[in-house]
């Protein structure tokens, strides 16, 4: 049975439910409000600002009415109404993350023994049926990567799969970029040589959140494609040495790219990010275009580079990667802040064309997110 | 005069230079050399990895040459020539920003004194003469926006705008969108109403980081543009109450949108965001699209929310707020990870209509990066 009961002081009100007592405070419910004066009904955009709301609001009266918590608040004299499942759902009551480097809920970290289950989607079938597309969004959401097979074989074909769930994010290199040998390549990736693992353009900021690479032919030996996850390597690199793993998320790297007229991109972002409550959000690494890193303490910069050494070698172990060969009409899509890529040396007879474009996560969890809420309430109806 | 010498490890140099020694170590000397077989000679693309530097790397001999530095590597057996004033530039061997909060060089944090100099650049000059758009650029850089003046009054003229100095981020809103009064806003921004003084779309992430609003018709009452300084907000907040600013920068926030169909966004992201060393980076706020906080401990909730009141007060504060008007043909572009901007609210009678759209600061300060280093080849030769 749920209860609730507010301190003598009306600061805090505490809802008693099967589980544990929850604690909420006067303030973060009368914001959290849902009624029509505070939250637009058509959109739920909030209608007041905090300044609206007296500073020294606080609840006289709460009561339980089957799953709906009613709480009268002064000095508005104002009722609001909660739905206890959500309250429940949102309650902030409870300890914090202790280890720095957790992951969001739903993110799974993974090494070579994916192999075997590559994430993977069948695009005819998510063009059509959008159960497919939200459950190929669901395995690139948890996985932060996902292959594409039964596509189309044709010029500009990877913009169909960005179309699958939000914009291309044009840059200096175009809204797509072609991947083949050049004669002079002006940026390393067109040549024949084999990649060490990275992430893209860790030298824009905002850095592209999602790539797609697209595969039209694929004739040449060699060229395999590989994914490692930057997060078990990082989580990896935190379990075997602490200091390691504080030395490249408490210091910044720097990036930068200024190979063509007209571009001079540069970035300062630590190898690993976390968010300020510890939450592992992003892993930059990238030899080619690591700059000269400057913002680490010249007593922490041994520790530093032996840290950015062990991680290069926890990406470059076959325990960790995945790979993967694309065929005209295949696709990968990938999450930039997480997983890394590369590929294998091929060699100059046959052909290999890729094309490549950027994107953000932003639309892709947003359209993930939308499905989902759309079945839930499909299901209820 | 210059003088090198080297510890007896070999891991040290040290550079005496007429202003203080300077220390380099060993390993990122050698990861930083910029002869070709490590740096490609055309677009300065490292052609190592850290892997292929042995881990026992050290010096051997260092000598200097007038403005030249040779250093001898073993066990490569490799000597590497470095400019003595590239090192200095890069010279690691300082104190650490001891203060949260700080700004990179160039970021100059601005309040309501600024009205009578309000960043402005002519768009027709622009788009003749590179050094205007340049000095233009420098001011969006060094205060976070910049108004525009002359520009054609068309549909998509915005884009002209963006097409100066880097691309579009589309979005669910379109490649732009259009912000005039409608019978059934989706979004309150198409309404008259005055909105408190906000980043856009901070459930976005990666958030858009430039922001361009374009102005076509300007007959209503009312209406004016109003931008704050948020990284001159939050310094404020830093130094009237330091708890606050650790509240806000320590805590993440959660913003959302969910106002039409197929789009669910969420973010989670401190208001006050730093790097890990404590630089600025980035502000978010937005009353409409904060969602439920959940991140903040329970005992730090009521500090928190005393702290977003406070933030949302010098917000509002005259003080800090620049006005102006924008007329046909003339447009503003913000920096969205750190000018906040509003509206006033204006009258139904006679029309405003203007168009928005997004783009990112990686293009922006590429474009100004190169044409620095352009004219400084220029003034070279």
């Amino acid at each position: 049975m749920l209860a609730a009961k507010i301190d003598p002081t009306g600061q805090i009100l505490t809802l008693t439910t099967p589980d544990d007592p929850l604690r909420f405070h006067a303030m973060w419910l009368r914001d959290n409000a849902w009624d029509e004066d505070t939250r637009a009904p058509g959109n739920g955009q909030r209608l007041v600002a905090l300044r609206d709301i007296p500073a020294d609001t606080h609840i006289t009266d709460a009561s339980v009415n089957g799953d709906a918590v009613e709480v009268r608040f002064a000095p508005e004299g104002k009722t609001v109404t909660y739905d206890a499942h959500w309250l429940a759902q949102n309650a902030y009551d409870r300890p914090a993350p202790v280890q720095k480097g957790w992951l969001s809920a739903g993110t799974e970290p993974w090494d070579a023994r994916l192999m075997g289950s590559v994430p993977t989607g069948d695009f005819a079938a998510m063009t059509r049926d959008q159960r497919a597309l939200r459950d190929w969004l669901a395995l690139v959401n948890r996985y932060g990567f996902g292959k594409l097979e039964n596509g189309p074989v044709e010029d500009g074909a990877l913009f169909k799969v960005v179309d699958l769930f939000g914009y291309v994010r044009e840059t200096n290199y175009g809204r797509k970029f072609e991947v083949r040998t050049e004669v002079n390549p002006t940026n390393l990736a067109f040549t024949g040589m084999g990649l060490q693992a990275h992430t893209d353009n860790p030298y824009r900021d905002p850095v592209p959140s999602v790539q797609v690479l697209y595969c039209l032919e694929s004739s040449a030996a060699g060229g395999e494609n590989m994914v490692v996850d930057g997060f078990a390597a990082a989580l990896r690199l935190r379990d075997e040495n602490s200091d390691y793993f504080t030395a490249l998320s408490s210091c910044c790297a720097r990036f930068e790219y200024a190979g063509e007229d007209g571009v001079c991109l540069r970035s300062r972002r630590p190898m690993i990010e976390l968010a300020p409550d510890g939450e592992l959000i992003a892993v930059r690494f990238n030899n080619r275009s690591l700059a000269a890193v400057t913002d680490v303490p010249f007593d922490e910069m041994q520790t530093w580079y032996a840290a950015y050494r062990r991680l290069g070698e926890i990406i470059d172990d076959p325990a960790m990667e995945v790979t993967f060969r694309l065929e005209p009409g295949e696709a990968f899509v990938v999450d930039n802040t997480r997983v890394l890529h590369a590929r294998k040396a091929y060699s100059g007879t046959g052909t290999r064309w890729l094309q490549g474009c950027y994107s953000d996560k932003d639309g892709l969890r947003s359209t993930y997110a939308a499905m989902c809420r759309a079945s839930t309430q499909e299901a209820a109806e």
